[in-house]
């Protein structure tokens, strides 16, 4: 008989199923197979990578999809480590193009990382995640090693991906450091023994020189496995903070459920796939049932949101905040605990900056001009009209989910 | 009345007048005349940069081009560093690609260098050059600063390089450090603050990208100023080792006279241009008796041997040198001390290789079938064809100037 392994690991077809749900790509199944084998035959962990920018701190519902997948790869007994790319975000982008890049110091980069983790071990479990840092062997590696590294590979081979490949057909500029930045991610995998490299579908092209890079220095390449970039609450764009259409995983439990229930029901069912554990049968059903009229897709929606809330929040704020919601509903839309302020007369777009409805005169202006503002329940049109002192409040109401109850002072 | 200078600098004119002469790029002439103008008035000298590669330390009259130019900026009173680019020579070529580029130690690199110093010392007044060496930046940059040089510069600038873009073109490889090395000699110019940089004509690209980043930091560029790749003794290819149409600086003076007379007519006055002081005017005065036929072509290249044997071996061996030159001539083309050697009967190549008259059987066998071989006089063409025994010594001349007496032994 073979020796008992130090950890029991589930049967690899098992893992297999949990690991591939939702996946994109898979480079390849017969390695990652080869590797669950081994690894349940030695009893050893494998080891699990992804790396992280550490310029933007704020983690969304799109982040949690990449995360949720390491999770799965913890709970299934493996070595996860959330690699800090502190060493890129150190350097910045020296060309000055983009404003997402900007040169950070080491104490700005401890500051976001820790932002980042306490964010991330909302998904991850934070007793078997590794934290590292890629400065630990760039910091060593020196300018030569730097041009040795780009010596072993070639321009041809880097203006394989679709990105570069696109921006110098049109003409528009590459800055060559740039260039560089796929082999920096590549030698992590190399520094770490990576077996498997997980990230964002739009991240595949670095992840495969990784696998490059480790097969030219005669290591067993890893296995590089990518999820999808989940579209945003308006169905059409990913997930971006920047395009309002992101859940953060900050934000209030009410508004989180609010937004979960605005989004397109055609889009519910990704989500579930990529957002929620529950399995793919039970999904599967659910969609039918939704299909065949026997269930309100308002229904598995509301599920979905409690889920979702619930993951980040706990079950009580999910359940409160699903109440909040119905009641809401049940008042025509209006919630029950809205803030009632008192102004002096005002034009329309500053009084709804002054209440905080928007975050800018400007924004203002421009919510009145899309018809995004009602008051009491009469859309607004002119931003420079000035309400008239009453003795009932108005309720203003900005988009589907800001309200404010406002009295006009004379 | 301005201050004195320190140094008396001469009036830029003339400086201008030595320092362009046997020039392709001065990039440009109006940014030179001001600094040297600026130097005459302050009494400091400009700093005047050349790199060389520790690779390959034999120099052959093609690299004292150069070496003379950066002589000229010496006597004219200029501060010169000699740039040994240890850097990059310790990087060698990590795509494996290149002989030419072999990974060196430090101690390779620093033996090398002392060889090429002590060859281009030469050329070069020993006292007043300064040596410097590019780890002296490199070292310290660590891999961060390299890849904010590279953000620095876009990709699309670098492809301006004609060699980059027809090897793109073409579908040969690029190995991305290759994309580094202008930039990393642009830096150097930084690092130096030079004023000017030499190099030859084929370096061009790479010293404009030095005016580049000097410009991109706030400095004034440097100018830009390179010299002709010298056509070797053959009068169609740039001379090279390789090739076997060089003059080595450390060739017999005989070597070196001789093959200096086998240089085709018309080349010689590009080599009077670049490899002598030989004042202009003088040169197409020269020039123009030679065409007229009041002067033998024969009598201005022997001055021209004699100038280049005498610059590196001093005026008796160039002396000596045309002597023996001579009485070869007079004897038939034969010198007066060819080596005698006693040999049994062997095959004519195998022959020519015992005698040291050919590097190898196979170099013999080759040298045979282009009729480069005579025996007493007469054209050899079997290279399998034996020598009888005889009391009288053969005289065997393999090319223009190898000759042996061999006695073959019964």
């Amino acid at each position: 008989m073979s020796k008992a392994p130090a950890i029991p690991f589930a049967p690899v077809d098992e893992q297999l199923a949990v690991l591939k749900r939702g996946v994109v790509d898979l480079i390849d199944e017969a390695q990652l197979r080869a590797k669950l084998e081994r690894s349940r035959t030695s009893g050893l962990p494998l080891t699990i990578k992804a790396g992280f920018d550490p310029s933007t701190p704020d983690l969304h519902l799109g982040h949690t999809v990449l995360l949720r997948k390491m999770r799965q790869f913890q709970r299934l007994g493996h070595r996860v480590v959330f690699l800090i790319g502190d060493f890129t975000g150190m350097i910045g982008d020296p060309s000055g193009k983009k404003k997402t890049r900007p040169q950070l110091t080491e104490e700005e980069v401890q500051v976001n990382a820790r932002t980042y983790q306490e964010q991330a071990f909302k998904v991850l479990d934070r007793d078997s995640t590794v934290i590292d840092f890629n400065n630990r062997w760039f910091g060593e590696m020196g300018a030569q090693g730097i041009i040795r590294l780009a010596g072993s590979y070639t321009l041809a081979r880097m203006m394989e991906r679709d990105d570069f490949r696109k921006r110098f057909r049109d003409n528009e500029p590459i800055a060559m450091h740039e260039l560089l930045y796929p082999l920096v991610q590549g030698y992590d995998s190399v520094a770490l023994e990576a077996d498997v490299e997980l990230g964002g579908h739009d991240q595949i092209f670095n992840l495969l020189v990784g696998r490059d890079l480790m097969r030219e220095r005669g290591m067993e390449p890893q296995v590089v496995l990518t999820v999808p970039l989940l579209v945003g609450t308006d169905g059409s764009e990913k997930m971006s903070k920047s395009l309002g259409n992101a859940i953060a995983l900050d934000d209030e439990p009410r508004d989180a459920y609010g937004k979960v229930m605005s989004v397109p029901d055609e889009l519910m069912w990704d989500w579930y796939l990529l957002l929620t554990d529950l399995p793919q049968e039970e999904l599967a059903e659910r969609k039918r049932l939704c299909e065949s009229g026997a269930m309100h897709p308002k229904q598995a929606k509301q599920e979905l949101a409690r889920r979702i809330v619930a993951d980040f929040h706990g079950e009580q704020a999910a359940l409160d905040a699903e109440r909040e919601f119905e009641t809401v509903f049940a008042h025509g839309g209006v919630p029950d605990d809205v803030e009632e302020l008192a102004l002096h007369p005002l034009p329309l777009a500053k009084l709804l900056a002054e209440a905080q409805l928007a975050a800018s005169n400007s924004e203002a202006r421009r919510l009145i001009q899309q018809g995004a503002v009602s008051i009491d329940g009469d859309k607004a049109s002119d931003p420079y009209a000035e309400l008239a002192p009453r003795d009932e409040p108005y309720l203003l109401k900005v988009g589907k989910r800001r309200f404010a109850r406002i009295r006009i002072r004379t």
